[in-house]
């Protein structure tokens, strides 16, 4: 040991783009799908094409509550008799001309009617029959079969992550079930001898140096929201044989093995030999900050995909979002795992350029604008609770008030 | 029945605004809290303040893998002998001067050394001491104690929604479990003869007339998102006595009964009978588009909350976003409820002012900026799923290409 090396030779250091793309090439989607119940598939991954075997609405129906009438007969102040009424799941008979049916809300249109006139319009009148004030335009007040779906369309589309809108129209197509991806099956764990679990340990019996866990909470709420099925294994030891053994036992039963803490290059960090004595390892030098140092391998018979995050929670949270989160979603095959961000202005000063690109936590004020977390250091949670989401600073800029920024909202990367 | 008056007397149309203020003063959030595991409590609403016990950090560390030293012993080119090894969890002795220690990334700075100088910058020498190329500013590489949280600082508040870093940031704290407010108790249930459940008649044998239902899906789904249990008791036949029946039932277990369809002043339609046997109603014409008719009322003994909403999927779908929702979160204790909009530009005409506010589904294009769906109708569930969010316009307003408008992202509300 006669220099400070690195254990693996160093890369250059990989643009995120660049180290995105990288990992989704090595992302086989899985090959099981499952047949849930519609009520339970928000969130989950369409497996297959949603494709209506009927039109929506099924028959041109009525808008409003009110009066289906024949266009040609509506001279002004006519009176015209009601002949039928049609509650919305029943069916008129044809509309004889020179009268009227009374219609509610989603009834079907009667043969022969061309328009339907809404009650607040008309004059019901001591007989019975119904005065009409004025013309009406044809068609007015109807909703024509297939305006919403044609038969035989795809509605959604395998890949499509399903949210609560299209579980509602998925039904409204008559699907109880959906094939969907099976929930990837996530293994999480933490290294890190100075680690102790909330709950175990009172604050005022804390040895020093120790430290409570706290990117497995957020790691794992991260996962679920992602519909994965998480296996917590709880924190190894920093040993080299602990490593070795929680991922070759994680392997088995996980497509991913999510671990933060220990992949830097200090000493005391094993998780990149034991990912090394059980299948192959990238050390990436991803250069985006906060986000040091970040590895992915594969390991096992099944190939499952080793993430080592960094140990910081804010960096672990930031590379989780940015790298794991759309390799997770493509895992479902989901096409398009792009980060969501939009264009905002910035109330605050950035005058640190930097090499590396830079995400600050930040929230929108009053005016919608965007201000930063006074500390944006890597170890700093409370920057995370108070943001609502992340500048996405180009390498080498610097930012002034009233500059266009990326801003990546937490509620698109969450939900 | 000379007239068709509705059965009570119109109120005149009530503001978006005030609809929500007067369901809000009408709300008093749910009195008994539970505590749960931190792990667990991820969507759900803190029941008292978080109040830190303990610094976070709890000691200055090292923010690198490198070597502690004193500032003033490092002349350039200074050679010194590495006196001790300090990794994360143990703690070292103190520094003597002219001499550096071994330190890894969280590990607790020796007493004496007042930096850390990156193991990137310095030299290990064949005799085991280390030769420092450049000075280095006080405190560098070092995080302090407490830079994070302060002790006895309050870190989450009480009626603040849990996210997964807030989990984090509990768990750093030491706290296992947290006191969140009991979910809300929703029952769910549709009416209208019409309705159809998926799954139990296939399209081709779909009735004439019948539609299937689709309003309890997305809203069973976006309860779940809020928190809250949801018991879905299906559709009830559009009959005064089975809507009495089911309401009566449901209001002895639940916090709120949410139905769709129903609510129209069409004479099918129960649910307003039914809620005046059985407690108060007010039926509501907001001044929104999409979402008439609205109805809110309480009954039985605990006040049950009873909310009808629109038959017409966007329409039960924008007013669940716009009024049902800021009151489930109030009543599980957050202040805050107002719905998030963002300032967007739009890249669509919008000639027809209405003298209602307007909600339009809309998805943003490659440039950020708005364009809309082209069938703006309330029973076109295709554009709740193809949109991203909803453009609010004010009434009587048109709308420009390039104008900017307030944007409600569905990201913001789902979450």
């Amino acid at each position: 040991m006669n220099n400070l090396l690195p254990l693996v030779p160093r890369k250059p250091m990989l643009s995120l783009d660049d180290a995105v793309t990288q990992l989704l090439v090595d992302v086989t989607p899985l090959a099981t799908s499952e047949c849930i119940r519609t009520f339970d598939a928000d969130g989950r991954v369409l497996a297959q094409d949603v494709v209506s075997a009927l039109q929506v609405p099924p028959h041109d129906n009525s808008a409003m509550d009110g009066y289906a009438v024949r266009c040609a007969d509506l001279t002004a102040g006519v009176q015209l008799p009601v002949t039928q009424r049609i509650a919305a799941g029943s069916v008129g008979a044809a509309l004889a001309p020179m009268s009227t049916a009374r219609i509610f809300t989603g009834a079907a249109i009667p043969l022969g009617a061309d328009a339907v006139v809404m009650q607040e319009d008309c004059m019901l009148q001591e007989d019975g029959s119904v005065r009409f004030v004025r013309s009406v335009a044809l068609g007015s007040n109807i909703r024509r079969a297939g305006e919403d779906v044609a038969r035989g369309a795809v509605v959604l589309r395998r890949g499509e992550r399903l949210t609560p809108a299209s579980l509602g129209l998925a039904a409204s197509l008559g699907l109880g079930e959906l094939a969907v991806a099976r929930p990837p099956r996530v293994a999480l764990f933490s290294t890190g001898n100075e680690l102790v679990m909330p709950g175990e340990v009172a604050p005022e019996h804390l040895p020093p140096g120790a430290i409570y866990n706290s990117n497995r909470f957020f790691l794992r709420a991260m996962l679920l929201r992602l519909g994965c099925e998480v296996t917590d294994l709880g924190n190894v030891p920093d040993q080299l044989d602990a490593t070795v053994a929680a991922l070759r036992e994680a392997a088995q039963a996980h497509d991913v093995i999510l671990t933060s803490g220990g992949v830097s290059v200090g000493e005391e960090d094993h998780l990149k030999p034991a990912v090394q004595a059980l299948g192959h390892l990238d050390l990436w030098q991803i250069a985006i900050k906060p986000g040091k140092p970040f590895a992915h391998g594969r390991i096992g018979q099944g190939g499952a995909h080793v993430f080592g995050l960094p140990g910081n929670p804010v960096a672990s949270f930031v590379t989780f979002v940015l790298l794991v989160r759309p390799m997770l979603l493509r895992l479902q095959g989901v096409q398009d795992v792009t980060t969501t961000s939009i264009a905002a202005k910035a109330d605050f000063t950035w005058a640190r350029a930097d090499k590396r690109r830079e995400f600050l936590r930040a929230r929108r004020n009053a005016r919608g604008d965007l201000v930063l977390f006074p500390n944006q250091g890597s170890g700093v949670l409370t920057s995370l609770v108070w943001g609502d989401g992340l500048v996405d600073v180009p390498p080498g800029d610097t930012i002034a008030p009233g500059d266009v920024v990326r801003f990546i909202p937490f509620a698109e990367v969450l939900a």
